[in-house]
């Protein structure tokens, strides 16, 4: 019998202060690693135009994912304004069976749920190069009133405490470095032996 | 200022039972990064031919040995026949001050050694892809009795179990695909948050 480590997928969450750029390291992740999926969330709004049932989203009526809810179906989920979002256990669950590592890229506060529900998860916290850097990403977006600016400037400075309770941390000091870090961590976590007791087994069922 | 995540070297503990090829895996690892270093054993013993001070072994008499010994300045160090072997603490922290990880190819007994004196280490435990697969590396060295054969065969089959106590396992199946994973778990090793509480200040020291 052939000894394997780990080959089912992960599930990556990928987190982090608000403009510290996860979404393009993401985006760049996924480019590089086609075999590694994004989530999909469920939600309740209307699709928007081009949206795709599946691949954007997973629409759902208010009931229909108030059922999920209850079922507990859900790594997260929160309201936004009057709609509803959760990261469906079912899809992740699914794709890391077939071997997809899956990656969920989301604020903080959604991690940390995340965390709680799914321990085992890879929890990786994305900061900026520098305080400054950070403030000219934010203010570059220039679709922000100063006020809001210096408000999403002051949470991402209270958010970086919460990166002690993440397993990793990778500085986005350039797109290509911070992917590359993503896909080694990837690569490691599933080498740990945390996660491959079942190898002497496998190894000694050989022979026994 | 700018956040950087770890950035000194790591003493990277490489180790398994015998016949696992761990030798080939560093000697690849090593060509492909020539950035990481080997760690250098002090030994009692008389330089061979060829073999150069500081570079193969650091030859020391044994009243030296012994002083380094009391002075607790060896990772681990055992006697093989009339000669003493260690890995001394100095030059693994010079080099990892430097920047340099250090490899350190080891059996399981001189690897949990290490353990108890230096747990920020990284470890890492080698298999073979299958016993099967054992059993011809250790018959094909054909430099051994049958005997010294099942007995080598029937301590590597014992020593599996060791592999609890390590951080990480690499099967090694081909030899360049190991030597990646490790590499992966070098790169992974540094992000991990336990070796980074330094960086929130690092951020936050740059705009207070």
């Amino acid at each position: 019998m052939i000894a394997r480590t780990y080959n089912k997928g992960l599930l990556v969450v990928i987190s982090g202060p608000s403009g510290t750029g996860k979404g393009t390291v993401c985006k760049r992740l996924l480019e590089k690693h086609p075999e590694i999926k994004l989530s999909i969330s469920v939600t309740t709004r209307q699709p928007r135009k081009g949206e795709v049932e599946g691949k954007n989203y997973f629409f759902r009526t208010e009931q229909e994912f108030k059922q999920i809810m209850e079922e507990g179906g859900f790594l997260e989920c929160a309201q936004v304004y009057d709609s509803y979002y959760g990261t469906p256990k079912k899809y992740v669950r699914e794709q890391m069976n077939a071997g997809h590592d899956v990656i969920l890229e989301i604020d903080i506060q959604g991690a940390l749920k995340v965390k709680e529900r799914f321990e085992e998860g890879v929890f990786i916290f994305i900061l900026p190069p520098s305080m400054e850097e950070l403030r000219k990403r934010i203010t570059g977006r220039g679709t922000e009133s100063e006020e809001a600016i210096l408000k999403r400037f002051q949470s991402a400075y209270q958010e970086l405490d919460f990166m002690n309770r993440y397993n990793y941390v990778v500085v986005n000091d350039e797109v290509e470095a911070a992917a590359d870090r993503i896909a080694a961590i990837i690569q490691a976590e599933k080498c740990r032996v945390d996660r491959n007791h079942h190898i002497n087994e496998q190894l000694l069922g050989g022979v026994i």
